[in-house]
């Protein structure tokens, strides 16, 4: 009899287990800064339980909402040691559990170091990359299936391929990894981009598996290099699994309905602004197909934070890259924010910032004296150095400079860096996933890659390259996102070049690496680039002279844009030349008197470390 | 023999005076905030002397220069009563003597009231706006004789033309007037323009006298209109008297000898900035013909404070407009402007900072928050919107709205607002002296004109307007300044078309006056325009629509810059109509209904009283 009622107490909680479909977050870790857990359940008719738990955890909140099949519980971690304890969900005389764990941290998680600007992050849409795994190209739980003569479709590239080609990035001289979005995306069509997510506490199974990308991270750590994730706190994709069963209504913003946002960002601090703009601004969704999350919800906040400090440490993370970042919910991104980099107080996130106007991004930087003007801090450590982007997509192309036209616009950037608390924290780059490419603009003009390229690895900040354009790739936005996001040569299997080796790459991929390689190789160990003061002279004739130095070190930078020769009187540099005598070319070793002029080439470029 | 001795004393005080060329102040005030006045002494050798004074005024200090033809003399005028008193100048056994008085103030005189955001500025050339006295169109102290026929020179222009034309301009709706410097200028050509200056203690003769400008106060103050003077602190004229006799070097800057202005004002603030480029935005001369002052020579600072106070008590002014005001000695210039408003607590001044971003513009208005990033207060009380400037020249040719064409680049504008601590204290402003003028880069469209012009009596800020635009004047900056300083019709005998009467303007002139007339006479009275608050919508299809509201008014603004016309569903803004049921068009007195849509004409605007 009791060896029976055993045997109906085990079906039983069989049974009744199978109304657990998800626990998210699935773990957590013991001696966390975000001990206070909330544990979202999901299962039919959930909330019609009492729960409990074992081992003495104690439940601080259980939280129901309008949505039967979820329920909230907060559980204290603090002082808690690693182990494994049950909850237990009871209905009348129904019963069944559910596992859970607190498990280990590694050594000095906490303290985990992130990336700066000593490094230089290279960015990779992963589907368009390499494919190192042909076996996941389709996969039985997701809807679009592999098909490379798409140019919207999935392509194949996976985490396998980029661990396979990580050598080649460290190479090129790169220091950290950007991949776009590697979380489930399972949109119908156009899903390579993942940035509409179905699932964010799982890699897409086209890309590879939750343990693939804890061995992505291991890999760059061996190699000294640098995981950073791109994380999506804005909005998810229409087959999010929770978008048709919201936990509440306002999970999402409804007007009821779709609302598009007008892009506005502006609205977020214009005291002008209309109540309806800013609000449309922040609440309208990106595209149809991307429900907007409403951080303003504290069960929205909670999850999307435990969600990105979960992957951290699981993932033995560097960093984030966090996309749309000034379309979320102003006060609920800054607690996000503010809440990952009290649980990792050296972790760096990039925000997504696309303004076109300094004092504007300035506002969304941590710390910013323009934020506090309105009694805002976004938290948010460093953002994208966008106003330089656009100086960039104009100015190698003019060859004349007027009062704002030539190099002048490249040293206006840089005039209005006291607006920001950490210019040094900002990410300068030539073009990114959702821009032109560069190579494109200038007709693989090789003189003005040089020039650009030089810049980025020169001047303040952290540079941000794009795959492929070391290589030479273009890509014309105005073709659509698909060319400028084109498989990066030599990543599948038959692809007659392979720009991946040297033996592999035509004639003119091999110059292109080379310079960026010799580049940014050098960029790497030299300190006076990654945290020396700068100072810069106007401007003339369209020669942008500026330096870099510390007490070890100084360089002179000079970035000719002119298409004719020009030669530059030495003395207007005094204050930064002081006893120097000459400067020797990164690039070509080449040694420059400094005495009372230099001559450089038309469309070039020199750094000069002083000697 | 005494009564002889008595006439030698008299008869060499006599001759010793004449020494004295000039003392400067002439005069002072008692019970003025600024009690410690520094005197200047010009005289051939006057350094040589002891200097004492009489009536037991206490001489705090005396300062002698590498010249010795000048001395300072600072006496303390603190708790010192309305006098006449000596200064006795003693070199061994010769003497002379040199009277001076504090003269009583007006009553009230510090509590001055001044211009703001309830006024319309009106700026007028006075050379070429109307010759009241054409016998003092050359004069024998100066070297530049009238002569109408060159387009450069001196046409005859004066105080007594404009006092003649007072009651003009107040018809128009003006209530301050902006006249562009009337002190000495002696240069021998193209001295009109009056900025620079030969003697800043005297009106330009050809203007008319000291008590002439006294006397325009007053004929403004009769109708309660306001006296703004143009006063210039950067530089002065080569003709300036004491350029060929300096008191000290560096009371010019000097590199030895001229070295033009780079005029890149960001160095003032750029912390990347070299210093040899900060130094000759800063020091640089902005011309040629204009010694820059060192306001970092604590005489030279004085001397240009005491000077100012003394123009603002002696001509009873009610605002300052300063020329080139960022290419000063910034902590000078901040100390003089301090100074002013120390002495002077609710005086207005408008600080010429001509830059394109408003982050940089807002650096130099007082107590601003991005100036504060660099510990920086410049005291200035208010800035030109040279960016909104910058938009209106192009925005009404701009048919099509796209993501920064059309009215969104006028919206765009008043986004920034934030970054000022004052926006309600900017100038705003189609055009001035030194621009293109509005009806010559629109042709003569009274459309575009009622639209600009809409905008600038509708939206936070003081309009300015400069002289003949209201009556369709024109003027293309491309062919050079004299082109858009033409003389205004009416303003000299004989004149064949006389703008300044109804009887004598062409049906063209009338069409333009009357709408500006009935505009900004309307503006005076309407409060809400003056301080009420503002909430702007995002233009959708070109047209920009904004909301003037207080707790007595709500004015809605309507401006269609479409050709075509629109038809404006009110529901978008609901929260600024509120309960409000119809509006009355100020222009038109039509009324317009609000419960479902506004139909507006294409290129046109509507100023909507609601009721």
């Amino acid at each position: 009899m009791k060896k029976y009622i055993l045997s109906l107490l085990l079906l039983f909680t069989f049974v009744s287990n199978a109304q657990i479909q998800r626990v998210e977050p699935p773990f957590w870790w013991s001696g966390m800064n975000l001990s206070e857990v909330q544990i979202m359940f999901y299962g039919k008719n959930i909330a019609q339980n009492d729960v409990s738990v074992s081992n003495g955890i104690v439940i601080k909140n259980i939280k129901k909402t309008e949505n039967p099949n979820y329920v909230f519980v907060t559980i204290d971690t603090k002082n808690v040691a690693t182990q494994n304890f049950v909850f237990t969900f009871k209905n009348g005389k129904k019963s069944f559990t559910q596992n859970y764990s607190l498990k280990a941290r590694r050594d000095n998680s906490k303290n985990r170091k992130s990336y700066d600007s000593s490094d230089v992050i290279y960015l990779i849409m992963p589907d368009r990359f390499a494919n190192g795994n042909p076996n996941n190209d389709s996969t039985n739980n997701t809807n679009e299936k592999g098909n490379r003569t798409n140019p919207g479709g999935r392509h194949g590239g996976d985490i396998e391929g980029i661990i396979k080609n990580l050598d080649y990035i460290k190479e090129l001289g790169a220091t950290a990894l950007w991949p776009t979005p590697l979380c489930e995306d399972n949109d119908e069509t156009y899903s390579y981009h993942g940035y509409g997510q179905s699932d964010v506490y799982k890699m897409d199974s086209r890309y590879g598996t939750n343990e693939d990308y804890v061995r992505l991270s291991a890999e760059l750590h061996k190699r000294g290099m640098k995981n950073i994730m791109d994380y999506v706190t804005n909005h998810w994709g229409w087959k999010h699994w929770m978008y048709n069963d919201l936990p509440t209504y306002d999970w999402i913003h409804q007007f009821p309905g779709y609302s598009q946002s007008n892009y506005k960002m502006t609205t977020q601090f214009d005291k002008n602004a209309s109540k309806i703009d800013a609000k449309n601004c922040m609440d309208g969704w990106f595209v149809p197909s991307m429900p907007d999350l409403n951080q303003s919800n504290p069960l929205v906040l909670n999850y999307l934070t435990q969600n990105a400090i979960w992957w951290i440490e699981y993932a033995d993370l560097d960093g984030f890259r966090v996309d749309t970042y000034s379309y979320n919910d102003k006060e609920g991104i800054s607690k996000w924010t503010k809440a990952i980099t009290d649980e990792y107080p050296h972790f760096n996130i990039v925000g997504e910032v696309w303004m076109h106007n300094q004092a504007q991004m300035s506002y969304w930087q941590k710390d910013s004296k323009i934020g506090a003007i309105e009694s805002y801090n976004s938290y948010l450590p460093s953002v994208m150095d966008f106003t330089l982007h656009d100086a960039i997509g104009n100015v190698f192309n003019e060859n004349n400079q007027s009062w704002d036209k030539g190099m002048i616009q490249v040293y206006d950037n840089f005039v209005n860096d006291f607006l920001y608390p950490n210019p040094n924290n900002l990410l300068v780059f030539v073009e990114n996933h959702d821009t032109g490419r560069f190579n494109e603009i200038y007709k693989n003009d090789f003189k003005k890659y040089q020039m650009a390229m030089t810049l980025i690895a020169t001047i303040r900040g952290i540079p941000q390259l794009y795959y492929g354009s070391e290589i030479g790739m273009n890509g014309d936005k105005g073709k659509g996102d698909a060319d400028i996001r084109k498989d990066f040569p030599g990543g599948w299997d038959g692809d007659s070049n392979n720009a991946f080796t040297k033996q592999g790459r035509t004639p003119e991929q091999q110059k292109f690496f080379d310079f960026s390689s010799k580049l940014f190789t050098w960029r790497k160990s030299a300190a006076v680039i990654h945290s020396g003061k700068t100072t810069h002279y106007i401007p003339e004739n369209n020669v942008y002279v500026y330096f870099r130095y510390n007490e070890q070190q100084t360089v002179m930078v000079v970035i000719n844009n002119n298409p004719e020769k020009q030669t530059i009187k030495t003395k207007r540099f005094n204050e930064n030349i002081q006893n120097f005598k000459s400067g020797k070319d990164v690039i070509t070793d080449k040694s420059y008197d400094l005495k009372d002029e230099i001559e450089i080439d038309g469309k070039s470029a020199l750094i000069l470390e002083l000697q």
